[in-house]
């Protein structure tokens, strides 16, 4: 088949708050191709992405997404690789090309998997996908009697594994991040995994870091996530060096192979955090969990969004059956929940397991959406270069 | 004084043609405060950074340029930084921020300099600016006839070194580099230094550089550009260990200072090229620049644009004595030239030298530039966020 057609539309909450949750917009994606339809998000400004698909060309290596796309042949994954190919040489001087590829491809390997009534994880190479224990990741409350009851509330709903992160800690006394901790250690028992994101607030200073592993200890925290910038690879690799058994994780600023495959490289994680909707989608980011496997190194994927993001970002290591934890977002924006018809849930183990059905097996909800359509229009010139689409 | 006006101007060729021709467009940034103007460049594709400046919030840390920026207090360069830490902070998730930065980050600098009535290269703590001696910077002609005569122009017009770069070359034969390359050699006579560059479509295949390897010893080629993407630090270094004499250069895609950090640290460049309207803008140039020169790295600009552009990329090394080449765009469209009321040309000896007038000491010509003016609006919802300013 040909790809025919690709549709963007930008949804957003009635009002965005400034806090750390990335489900109050999306970008949502639409290819259509031979007959059926894909769909895909990007992890990114919807706006920005946007202009990035349909921005006149600057350049021979500055061009829209769109130029590398509509009307390319898409028979197979050599296909998808091919327009990664061409995105990677038509755009490289286009910084917001890896956010706007990743819900494309995303979309594409939906279209490419209803097209064989196969899911996307068999189309990866996959024989069966095994099941992931999801970690609830939630925000730290405002004060520590706050925290302690959001994880009661987990540990209620019978989550194995929670992660807390952004809010307030990190960023004052050591002490008010001991509170902090030990009040989620204490709301889920001895048995619950415990993790902590501090969203790289310590820049590059590793002395912030090393600050607080005495207290994360006491917490046995299992992994700290992002204490430094995603460039930050000798304090990644220095802290890691000296934090066991706490074990660091990060990734997920990634949008491209190649600064994954430095965190793992250079910064020494333990544990690769990938968003599918920012790194180039499912096929850069398959690339990364086959590297990260072939050198003892867990893949984990980065998800704050919907259940069609979040079952793009599990087909790429769904058939890596040690790599066994996804995170799984727990305080949805209800944009973000009512996105999609079919929703992953955990199972009577607490487990979340792709769905067996072609393509990512998560649709949208197309009238439950129209309400959230941010009307949009971008005119360059005398010309309409976007215009929000209708369903 | 305070920031009190960003304003942006998407300017552009009548025609854009499909050649790495990166002078064929630009997004000119003008700020104001306290009575004066100063002015940038982002080197980036004008649409999407524009969109990038003035996007509707998606959550904490995905903000608008202008968030960060409108209404900040500028009296040193250490509130130039603190725009840096919020921009970072505020808009860590949001691709395009550091090409949009670049233009902001430029035209700051512009301003402060005209607020104290020094150059930017005073501001940033040089006492004086050691000439430049520039390198023609050209497209690879169609034809090795082709290349023989652009070449025999550049040294009729007294250039000490030429680079060629795109175009044919590395995608075919061999032997047709080497026609190529030996017909430069041959009309540049044993004098003038010749580099090359490949604009990294070997992707991360060592064997297509390896096998070229021979022919640009042969032309006695001085160095080797962008032989792979940015990120594929370990080919840069197998190749690096093994092209002596030929010296390995690149870094223009780093779109942060670790990038180009990691070009160093592991990647083994020997040349360290930085696009101030990419990286950051001059302040990030500034700390690359500092960093190589403390490593024997050479430091030297990436401009394909306009004068305001090349001024901007020289300031950054333009104290530092033994860096002492610059690319110097020599096929400029009219628009990248027209920009600027001044040029900076080379001197008695070939030099370049920077204006020891305020600021970048490059104003733009804001009555010639009228023509170029490509009218852009963007809505979302029911508000106008973006439309073009009057100069």
């Amino acid at each position: 088949m040909k790809i025919e057609a690709v549709d963007f539309f930008y949804l957003a909450m009635p009002e965005i708050l400034d806090i750390g949750d990335g489900s109050q917009d999306t970008l949502l994606v639409r290819v259509a191709g031979g007959g059926n339809v894909g769909w895909g998000e990007c992890e990114a400004s919807p706006l920005v992405t946007i202009a990035s698909m349909i921005c006149p060309m600057s350049h021979s290596a500055c061009k829209p997404l769109l130029a590398s796309v509509l009307g390319a042949p898409l028979d197979s994954p050599t296909d998808i690789d091919r327009i990664h190919q061409n995105v990677r040489q038509n755009s490289m001087d286009l910084l917001q090309a890896d956010h706007a590829l990743s819900g494309i491809d995303i979309a594409l390997w939906d279209l490419l998997g209803k097209h064989y009534q196969e899911p996307v994880w068999k189309l990866l190479g996959y024989d069966e996908t095994y099941p992931k224990y999801p970690y609830a990741s939630m925000l730290f409350g405002d004060t520590p009697q706050e925290t302690l009851e959001k994880c009661q509330e987990m540990r209620r709903q019978g989550f194995r594994a929670v992660k807390l992160g952004w809010g307030v800690f990190g960023k004052g006394e050591v002490a008010a991040d001991r509170e902090q901790i030990m009040a989620a250690r204490e709301a889920l028992g001895e048995d619950i995994l415990l993790c902590v994101d501090v969203g790289t607030i310590w820049g590059e200073n590793l002395a912030l870091a090393e600050a607080r592993l005495e207290v994360l200890k006491a917490a046995r925290v299992y992994w700290l996530e992002e204490p430094f910038h995603m460039g930050a690879l000798e304090a990644y690799r220095t802290l890691a060096a000296q934090s066991k058994p706490i074990h660091i994780a990060g990734g997920e600023g990634s949008h491209n192979e190649h600064m994954a495959r430095h965190m793992i490289d250079y910064g020494g994680v333990e544990y690769i955090q990938i968003d599918t909707g920012r790194i180039g989608g499912i096929t850069i980011a398959k690339r990364v969990a086959d590297y990260a496997s072939a050198r003892g190194v867990r893949y984990v994927n980065h998800t704050f969004t919907s259940h069609l993001a979040l079952s793009a970002s599990i087909q790429p290591y769904a058939g890596l059956r040690e790599h066994n934890l996804c995170e799984y977002p727990v305080e949805l924006k209800p944009l973000a929940f009512e996105l999609t018809t079919e929703h992953l849930l955990p199972d009577a183990n607490g487990a979340i397991n792709l769905p067996q059905n072609p393509g990512l097996g998560i649709t949208p909800d197309v009238l439950a959406l129209q309400k959230y359509v941010v009307q949009t229009e971008i005119v360059v010139g005398d010309k309409t270069l976007y215009k929000t689409p209708a369903f």
